[in-house]
């Protein structure tokens, strides 16, 4: 019989996907380029030349059957080295081969992470605002997800709060910095302290407590921003990647999870994440992208429009009176909206045809967020219709 | 905590991965071309030039955003719109967009398919010799494997032994057809009957009971082979299907389930793995592999090959005294072992270089598999060390 639980879950709605598809439904009528779609974190910038220069070549000069063959199912090792390599280059780290797992993007990685560290009726502790998908992870994985209060002063981690939440059946702390949606990087202080808490929680617990760290947006960070790598505060680090945003090709889904080489059974996360692949039927993201990106590690969209950005909507959203977070990376902002119900707010906004998404689906109601991977033009012009909805309804 | 569940999983050997491992190990002593691994069914044919093309064109005439974006997680609107046209005109269904799922292969379709219809506890059927990544796709949705013993006259259906088995927690029954490891096709009288017994049994039990119809080799059948289409049989079919084999480019993963338009939720189907996916965070199959499989629909791989070197192996296991159902279609025979223990059997093959895989995995003790998804020029030169094995062993 069809199960009840998925037909279940298609009541659930989606204010993010709402909200985008009222952006559509209002571009068909007035133009796509009038409406200030937020709604959405899709990537905007191109994927860069080099790239599409690396595929066509391999294309044209590899032999089918290396370039479209099986890959094994933690991925194809020669890329699996190749990133390890990298990613000591990059962080001072020691990865070999056996600590990547090729991954269907971030959210891929973080999921099989989650399957590998706890088992069903264990906690998982995130801290809001967070991003909703966590949700579908860890209730699917069995696990059960709690949710750390914002720290609205920083976004920086509620370590009151935390301290007060964690207990015996945590398994997993789920982090995501640059953080969607605040836009926030945390600070080699939180991180600092964040593994003290843990390593002294370990040891009153008598079990391993492991970070799952959901890095996609790793790579856009603004200028003058310290983004540290939470792995190296922390042995028990399982970090997760994806190359959507950096490169922009969020389609291919290429990701992986890169387990710290002093983290318990190091040697093992790898290949348990491919026994959780295997019982989905998953094995192995794309043999022909996995090769492409192992060839042009490092390269990057040019990322820079996102600051731009950025900045354009931080200096008038601080000049409207908005109180805000500067964003240290991603291409997400975080405003208090200007009443206590963020869904009403966002409503209003949409006569504007400002197209935000209310903070309650991250956990943070009161507070709403931009998406502003959209073109600079775009955004230049939307500040006269912010300017329009804030002066009209709240003054 | 690492999770006991995935890190016993690690205990349990693969026969086939041992074989192959052995005939890897073998190759780099003698030369690789001196052994003949019949272990893997990894496609040997290279991949078509016209597809070869078309993804150079896409990549030199698209736009980078479109070509490398996000795909809705049911997949590309417009790709799932030409697959079910494609279906359409092939089988005389009349399947729309909206009842097609992208996976990543035939096994991520499986598993998706398995968890929309099945619910943890249930009872799913198949029929042995079956593929024995089976039991990792239902055991991990919680589900349970039940096995009807081969029928080893012809490798149809055993349906003494099925109506024996079924019972009212049976909630779907998993297809292979044509079929690894036997190379059979199911017939129209084989469909027909098991048709029957369902529409019987689901009138008795009082609920739907869906075939799984997993299908990857479907468009390797060889000459004068009748291969029916087995959703044409039964309204709650669910057909899975890959181009990992017909296009010969199984790392791109790209697959997806075709729910019949006549099924139980039809409409809903697909909506409903693609909440599967989300919990496990897959989200869909690459965006490029969608969009230029799309466009080359139809295409195939120079198939033959592998209907040469099925007659080649034929003929030879007739004559040397084998008994042997000549195969439909894949690129898989099935013959009986010349001793009962047919794992000692495959390794006494291994004295002559001969990789082959005993049945005992697929369910079918007794028997060997061996996959002649190999060049023509080594089945040939395979044959005379068959013949030097058969004559020192078992004369």
């Amino acid at each position: 019989m069809v199960s009840q639980k998925y037909k279940d879950m298609l009541q659930a709605k989606s204010v993010i996907r709402e909200m985008s598809a009222w952006a559509n439904k209002r571009g068909s009528e007035i133009g796509y380029d009038n409406v200030f779609d937020y709604s959405l974190g899709n990537p905007s910038v191109p994927v860069p030349q080099a790239f599409t220069d690396k595929m066509i070549e391999l294309l044209q000069t590899r032999d089918t059957m290396e370039l479209h063959g099986y890959s094994q199912s933690q991925g194809i090792p020669s890329v699996r080295a190749k990133f390890a390599e990298y990613l000591n280059k990059t962080y001072g780290m020691n990865y070999t081969a056996e600590h990547i797992f090729m991954t269907t993007g971030a959210a891929g990685a973080v999921a099989h992470a989650v399957r590998v560290v706890t088992q069903p009726g264990d906690e998982v502790i995130t801290f809001a605002p967070f991003f909703p998908e966590y949700n579908h992870y860890i209730n699917q994985s069995g696990a059960v997800l709690k949710i750390v209060p914002a720290d609205t002063e920083s976004f920086q981690i509620n370590f009151e709060a935390f301290e007060q939440m964690i207990n015996e059946k945590t398994m997993a702390i789920l982090v995501n910095t640059p953080n969607n949606p605040s836009g926030i990087v945390y600070s080699a202080e939180t991180l600092t302290k964040l593994a003290s808490v843990l390593e002294a929680k370990q040891k009153e617990y008598g079990h391993d407590i492991f970070i799952i760290s959901d890095e996609p947006y790793r790579d856009i960070v603004f200028d003058g921003v310290d983004a540290p790598y939470v792995s190296k505060f922390y042995d028990n680090t399982l970090s997760c990647y994806s190359f959507a945003k950096s490169l922009s090709i969020p389609g291919e889904r290429l990701g992986y999870v890169a387990a710290n080489p002093k983290c318990t059974d190091a040697e093992l996360i790898s290949v348990m994440c491919s026994q959780v692949s295997r019982g989905i039927g998953h094995n192995c993201p794309p043999s022909i992208i996995q090769i492409a990106v192992a060839e042009v590690l490092g390269l990057a969209a040019d990322l820079d429009v996102y600051e731009k950005n950025m900045k354009l909507l931080y200096d008038e959203l601080v000049s409207l009176g908005f109180t805000c977070v500067k964003p240290g990376g991603t291409f997400y902002i975080f405003p208090k909206a200007l009443e206590e119900d963020s869904i009403a707010f966002c409503q209003k906004a949409l006569k504007y045809d400002l197209v935000l998404v209310p903070g309650d689906s991250f956990g943070c109601p009161g507070y709403f967020r931009m998406a502003y991977c959209v073109t600079t033009e775009k955004v230049e012009r939307s500040l006269a219709a912010l300017r329009r909805f804030v002066e009209a309804e709240y003054r």
